[in-house]
């Protein structure tokens, strides 16, 4: 037996091993990837004819001469299902295995970011239907439901979580994202990884770093942006789950961050992540990123440079295939690169390889897979809870819900078309539009069937009046006619995620402004005047401002591609069968412009007296999400009115359900510097739990800060707690928040280590 | 005769006498200002009772107990004629001299951007229309005119030119700049702070630094931005103002930059701006922007502290009137400023009123000033010229111009409001609409009459058809009626000029997205909608979205804010009497979202091709503009096409008439860097020249490009010039280059010192 085969030898034991005996070559070969992508689409289902054929071309020879890093999306670039994936992949191993010396497997990678994006696999909501849910468990539980089906098939990694924090709601991945807070962001996305991680399939942070600081909201745009900036609202998230989460893979931006590109960094890519956070796995490439070195960011004049200059900054493994990698034994040559660099990279994968198992003895690719129902109930059963927990009550001023009318008016065009439902690294959306012979492969119920089977003895009308994109408005006639003839409203408008302009949100489908899409705004104002009461309900994976509509619906409900389970969850919350309890996790704006915009805000970003003319608050703040029950905060009480700056502050807080149903409550806690040596945000969340409680019945909750949680990035760029006057405020939005307590943090200046606390302790009595 | 009034002592020794003389209390009284700002708006012309109100207020008293540094705009605040204002300026400065131990008299400040912000005062073309003329001579003898009636009238200082590089159209203030390029707001920036300083009046370089960078184009919002962009594009036309133009003085912004208030940043106000550019004269603060430290960014608990943090960064001179600086002598006592600091601060305004010769002996504030007529035949003659070189033509396809029709329906909101024509701090818009009994104080000519003026026999039927702001849309029947009838259509649209909210575009005046304001879209849409040949002209402060009507309209003119003068130019363009020369400053969007943009675009940032589906590239791009005659760029040469990285690259280049009239042309030359270790800008404007031909004449350039102007800030931070590939293009337009000259930079990588070149020399045989 090898030594490096030996599992009673220490893992690094055995990389060392390994990496001895293994040529430079050898080494480089790691750090590539093979992408067996259909150049055709094939004649259907389980057709794998032209992945055989990528296999079987010349480039995957070239690329793995020497070994194989990683497997690009056996499973996610063509509708198989999970026999013949399973099968697909087992032979595609056993060739990266055959051009090995010492017959390593490759690392098999996918995406998995609403559920494992493969054919009839569970979609789940869109992430940033996670954040609405305010819920780190039942995002955690999701996860681990999406690893375990993906480790059953022999997969070892999947491209998620996106942790970019969201800056300007044009961005087309806002969908993607958890929300606007990092401290938000980062806690569901920990919670993500730990899942996933805990089922055995490695995680995946994107995109590191700055990507949704593009400028204008453009995909790809440069991303200009302050140090402090940086430090305190981008990188958190990150940090979060490469220390509380033991991530094991980090895969960079495509942005340049004032004008270094970060596949290109250095500074981010090693110094802020492995010598500042301790993070040990390998740093991944988005796909073609570093060649876009060389092609679009012009900091290299060849492949070799860009190449070099990735692998120097701390970039291990080139995805979704070899490209600049190839070139690393000349980048040696030519003295670009050191043979220590390029084996602490290999050495970073192999380590993960070692983990896995792969280079275990006795390995058999034929044996490191099992087919499993990708779309199991008890899949369904988390999707659907995900997707109930997600929906969020915006306004109920008339009490118009739960709807009680003998007629319902169902209008617009997300009433018929469950791909609404679903973002855009859903396989219906992200891979089926090229199969348009292919149904969706899995169960999905739209919107209208969900009403009628909702609401059996109600008349329900449905006529969809427009398109999402297409500007023809020849159909608002009719569905201003349904209306006029119903009892209530119900006009649903949004979003069809796609990528790249194959959608109106989604990878490459950024928004010119917050304008609903085509001619839905029409749609609305329309319906609107028939004065019939009118339910406006979005779903949407970007907020879209809905200043103009908001006084005049009777309610307004926002969801946030909600999933395979969407059209239930949603005409449960009409019905009041479920009581709603999400939240925003990003503001809804007033009116269109206003981009980049955030709640988190100087005084001066939301300052309107007399400086603009433009009022750039929200309709809706971030965290606002009202439930059929009422709920209230009391008793708010701090342990000590003066924190040394190296201290705990401790609060309770009680909540109780006052109304007269069962419902669930997310307690939010803000922190609010009063005075600090650089510009605060007025407040910034800090805390937050999810309750469900039963009517009349109350909480407690009790909250340990750490003050490593108010810190911050001072003027000489170093993360201090300041002593002076601080303020914690409680609520349920962020803008609804009737507890205030004063505290001071005593004591000196306080230089923050690098081992910070990044979360508070939250327990509920 | 005390030393500080002998002539015949060099300056500092005067000064240094003069400190030695002075309590801490008279050094500090030296740092504030008054401002005898009417409580009411008075009785009309020359109403001085308010004025003479506030100062016998105990304000006055108390802020001068000690004397006083700066008098705020005693001709500035409300209608006063030259003879009343030199009065009251005298008076006022009496009182502030028998303040002072040593009678020393104040500094007295005025507005000055589109000439005096007086009463009567000719107003000049808004500074985004200097821009277009790309003439800084004309600039130069604008602002030398400008000068020549404040310094005759007593004023010392005149709080211009804005040097703010526009990144964001939304911005109200964008009118008040130059335009979007660093070298061609430095440029013309210089030459005004030159003609005015000629003068006798101190300019005032505003706002340093970041202004333009505020978050979603919002007046005071936080700028995020890279140290970077900062330096190699906010910082530059600063950095030659002050070191080629020998500016006096400067002005904070009043936003954060990354979370440090401009006025308290030593790195921006000291470190920056005097230990590395050299300037010596005096910071003066935007208006109550060092209580806003305490009031508005949080960074300060009281006046004291925010005085302290202000001054101890470098900020000299509290403007309008003292308030924190109220506070110093408490600094002092609590530790919080040094006695040394003061000194300093007290040392460099008094140096300036040594030089303006405020301290000779035998000043006499009643002889200080002489009234002068301030609307002269020779200033109109220069805003005629600015306003003519001004007006761009951006697009004639069908020929339309110069127009030939016998009759002409002249529609739109501009066409009989001259108010249109002026800038937000020009005394008509600044002032007057709280004196609306009052005219505007000198002769004005609103586009109908000078249409009507300039066909005299032609039939012109005027109708506005819609309000600049109101959305009321019913008066768009009779415009289109009057189209209907008429052979040709000019719509004119655009801005009018106000203060927070005041107006659609100037200071506070900011805007959603790009939509032409109010319903003039709608106007626009049903003129071209007739078929009539419609000539689409443009009259605003900041670049509109034209992409739905660039393709409709017969020809498009886009001028900015021309000026008491701008009637007759535009008039003239339209006759053909004046051939346009006018070149664009700021890109006029094909759609209404996509900023903040500008066309210093890395690669990155104007892809397309499956990024994002938006297309952020302008309608008409950055220094377009065409004429009624044609012009021909050719044989591009360089002297060699290898130039050490500390050399020069010299380059010749010839333009031809090639058409039938006389005409001029904006030669522009751009520098592209091929491969850096940054991502840099596809180009940037490097050099330009206006040059007058008549037809079939040609004349050649010759640039001498330092390799200073080929340097950027590294990833290390550091100025450098870096071997490697370049191009230089050579056309008349940003977009439009037919020539294009490869070099090589060669030998080492440079880096640059502090006294790098920051002009290339253009000579024109």
């Amino acid at each position: 037996m090898f030594p490096w085969s030996d599992t009673t030898r220490p893992v690094d034991e055995r990389v060392e091993a390994l990496l001895d005996a293994m040529s430079l070559a050898e080494q480089i070969g790691q750090l590539g990837a093979f992408w067996p992508r259909p150049k055709s689409n094939g004649a259907g289902l389980n057709d794998v004819a032209p992945m055989e054929s990528a296999m079987s071309s010349g480039e995957f020879e070239e690329v793995s001469a020497d070994g194989l890093g990683h497997l690009t999306r056996v499973f996610g670039s063509a509708p198989i299902d999970p026999e013949t994936g399973v099968a697909t992949l087992a032979r595609f191993q056993q060739q990266v295995q055959q051009r090995s010396r010492f017959g390593i497997p490759a690392i098999a990678h996918e995406e998995c970011l609403t559920g494992f994006t493969a054919y009839g696999a569970t979609v789940y909501p869109a992430a940033i239907a996670w954040g609405a849910t305010f819920d780190p468990e039942l995002v955690g539980e999701m996860a681990h439901a999406i690893g375990s089906d993906m480790a059953a098939l022999g997969v070892h990694q999947g491209l998620s979580p996106l942790l970019d924090v969201v800056r300007d709601y044009r961005w087309g991945r806002v969908e993607e994202t958890i929300g606007e807070d990092p401290f938000l962001v980062g806690t569901l996305g920990t919670a993500y990884v730990r899942g996933l991680q805990d089922a055995g399939v490695q995680a995946t942070l994107k995109h590191f770093v700055g990507y949704s600081a593009a400028r204008a909201g453009r995909n790809h745009a440069p991303v200009t942006i302050g140090t402090r900036e940086l430090e305190d609202v981008l990188l958190p998230p990150f940090e979060m789950a490469v220390r509380e989460g033991e991530v094991a893979s980090v895969m960079n931006s495509y942005s340049d961050v004032d004008g270094v590109p970060a596949g290109a960094s250095r500074h981010l890519l090693t110094e802020v992540l492995r010598e500042r956070w301790g993070f040990t796995g390998t740093v991944v490439s988005d796909y073609w990123s570093i060649s876009f070195l060389e092609s679009m960011h012009h900091v290299a004049d060849d492949l070799t440079e860009a190449g070099a200059l990735s692998l120097n900054a701390g970039l291990d493994i080139e995805l979704p295939e070899t490209g600049a990698y190839a070139h690393l034994a000349e980048a040696v040559e030519r003295g670009l690169v050191s043979e220590g660099v390029i084996r602490e990279a290999a050495r970073r994968i192999l380590r993960q390889k070692v983990q896995l198992g792969l280079l275990d003895e006795g390995w058999d690719a034929a044996a490191a897979g099992r087919a499993v129902h990708l779309d199991s109930e008890r899949n369904r059963e988390i999707a659907r809870r995900m997707a109930e927990q997600s929906v969020v009550l915006c306004a109920n001023d008339a009490g118009v819900l739960p709807l009680r009318a003998d007629s319902i008016a169902l209008l617009g065009p997300i009433s018929e078309n469950p791909l609404t439902f679903m973002g855009c690294y859903s396989f219906p959306n992200h891979v089926l539009p090229r199969y348009p012979e292919l149904a969706s492969g899995l169960p999905l119920t739209s919107l209208a069937d969900a009403v009628r089977a909702e609401f059996p003895d109600t008349r329900v009308d449905v006529v969809a009046g427009v398109d999402i994109l297409d500007p023809d408005t020849s159909g608002i006639e009719g569905a201003v006619a349904a209306a006029r003839d119903a009892a209530v409203a119900v006009v649903a408008v949004g979003d069809l995620a796609g990528m790249f302009g194959g959608g109106t949100s989604g990878e490459g489908c950024d928004s010119v402004d917050l304008r609903l899409p085509g001619a839905q705004a029409d749609l609305v104002r329309a319906v609107l005047d028939t004065g019939t009461p009118t339910l406006l309900l979005v779903v949407s994976g970007r907020p879209y401002s809905l200043g103009e509509f908001g006084d005049r619906a009777a309610a307004v409900v926002q969801a946030f591609m909600p999933g395979a389970e969407g059209g239930a969850a949603l005409a449960g919350v009409l019905s009041g069968r479920v009581n709603p309890s999400g939240k925003l996790p990003v503001g809804v704006p007033d009116h269109p412009g206003g981009q980049p915009g955030t709640y988190i805000a100087a005084p001066l970003a939301w300052f309107t007296d007399g400086v603009s003319n433009l009022d750039p608050r929200p309709l809706y703040p971030f965290g606002h999400g009202l439930s059929y029950t009422t709920f209230a905060v009391s008793d708010l009480a701090l342990t000590a009115d003066e924190v040394p700056t190296d201290g705990t502050l401790t609060a309770t807080v009680r909540l109780t359900n006052t109304g007269e149903r069962a419902g669930a409550e997310v307690v939010q806690f803000y922190l609010s510097d009063v005075t600090a040596q650089v510009v605060r945000p007025i407040k910034l969340l800090a805390a937050f739990r999810k309750v469900h409680l039963e009517p009349g019945a109350s909480a407690t909750l009790r909250v340990d800060f750490s003050t490593d949680l108010m810190s911050f990035t001072g003027v000489d760029l170093t993360r201090v707690v300041e002593p002076g006057a601080m303020k914690l405020s409680v609520g349920t939005s962020s803008e609804n928040l009737p507890l205030v307590a004063d505290f001071r943090l005593t004591g000196g200046l306080r230089v923050v280590g690098e081992g910070r606390t990044l979360s508070p302790t939250v327990t509920v009595e």
